[in-house]
């Protein structure tokens, strides 16, 4: 059994995309800029927001960080994101999500112009991705498909079963996992809460990839030996033991699923980590992007 | 077992779009108006641009067929879609595919503007569909679902198998069969031509949605008793018992399949007839949109 190391991998990618950043320089490109915008003051998305910031600081990225009161409407929310959309200056925006209530995330999303959308969000760049053509990848996806690869996981052929069809990780994780394509090519099951044998259809999958939000879920009995598990869950859940008060736990009881697998992910360390690199990447490609106009 | 009849579904929805159109009309609102460009002089092709244009005269819609040589540059194609977009006279614009090897069928269907794009082809219509947000289905999925939901189909729960990745058909359909919503709910599960054991998949399917292309590939022996079998095949194979010298043959054999079957799609009649439906109740709804603007 191997783990799966995404806290390394995501530092060889961001040694790569350093290396990338100083050949577009050298070649008279810009430095790259992500904004980043978050209303309220939610602990989760505020950790989350610092951690894109710094990752930004570190490999040398301009980032702007717009704070919004959580009662800002959503009029005002929209103005800003097309004023960001027409500054040249900005490459990548990202509005961090949840919104409050009085926000459509749907228009939010919309609102900012696909070139932009380093989270790969906009319904152009999921069509996009679901057509096979040239898109933003969104974070987990992209996470997902990288530690694959990067493990050299054959993925063609293979029995590929994903837990959860969210819009953002589930529905396209079956899409790319069943396109022609390097790491795809599985024949993909998508289950979900309304899927009756759940157990049955993981024990023959080569490939299981939980999405649920549901700690633990995944026991050893869902698992064939030698199968290959990624967990993307990440519920925090209290913890006497940390000094924050709580630990993040997967979707997965790594313990005695572990001892059966070839390979899998752990929580924290997994997937987790793949997320701000896929964000960093996509937000160098807009700055090419922006450059060659 | 109950063949599912296409024709009849159809000619069902015909008269229901006639009955919107005549109260959209009393409204105030303009007769839709279709546009359909066609390149070249494939057999094919024209027969289904000349239904298209048929079926818009008999229940009174405007339409007009633009027909260029097949060697027109793709400049000149795309300047003319430009043209299309901005007329506000036109409601609808498809393109009929296949183009011509110097022509982009990617380009040129990036081009049309998403609100005249009444095929449902274009990367932000289909990102929509993915999202579960208002978009223009195309014809096939759309008369997939509405075959199903007329004949009162149930599909929550039930394990659907379909056959084919394509982006116009399995991909699309793979997504709206799993996600949330009256037809959806399934689980699904998308082979391919890289699939090991399609048959031992198709044996346990309770919906089985064929979309391959290859003629009779479906067999008595990969279809468990009581199944529905949705065939999208059209494959056309020289025939001497029609005028034409050819017929339309389905994916399914269907002789044998059929007498296993729940509910069974025929080639020709099953989902064939649909996708015109679903083309004049894709323009009927951008008349609708553009009347509101």
């Amino acid at each position: 059994m191997q783990i799966i190391d995404g806290r390394a991998i995501s530092n060889e990618i961001k040694k790569e995309i350093a290396k990338d950043l100083k050949m577009f320089i050298d070649a008279g490109g810009k430095v790259p800029h992500l904004t980043v915008i978050i209303v309220g003051n939610d602990g989760g998305s505020q950790t989350y927001v610092s951690h894109k910031i710094k990752a930004c600081k570190k490999l040398g990225f301009q980032s702007t960080k717009i704070q919004f009161d959580e009662k800002i409407t959503e009029k005002e929310l929209l103005e800003k994101i097309k004023e960001i959309n027409k500054d040249d200056n900005v490459d990548g925006l990202l509005v961090q999500l949840p919104l409050p209530k009085q926000i459509s995330d749907t228009k939010v999303i919309e609102t900012i112009i696909p070139e932009k959308d380093v989270d790969g969000f906009h319904p152009l760049n999921i069509g996009k991705m679901l057509l096979g053509l040239p898109t933003y990848l969104s974070a987990t996806p992209y996470g997902i498909i990288e530690l694959l690869k990067r493990y050299k996981i054959k993925t063609s052929g293979k029995n590929c079963v994903i837990l959860g069809r969210s819009n953002i990780v589930g529905t396209p994780m079956s899409v790319l996992m069943s396109r022609k394509s390097e790491i795809g090519n599985s024949t993909v099951t998508l289950c979900h809460s309304r899927t009756k044998n759940i157990k049955e259809i993981t024990k023959k999958a080569d490939i299981i990839i939980v999405a649920l939000g549901s700690p633990e879920f995944l026991k050893a009995d869902f698992v064939k030996d030698g199968a290959v598990v990624i967990d993307v869950g990440t519920t925090r859940v209290k913890s006497d033991k940390t000094k924050s008060g709580w630990k993040l736990k997967g979707d997965v009881k790594f313990d005695e699923v572990a001892e059966k697998c070839s390979f899998i992910t752990p929580v924290p360390g997994g997937v987790g980590p793949m997320t701000i690199v896929s964000l960093l990447k996509n937000t160098l490609k807009a700055a090419k992007s922006n450059f060659q106009k």
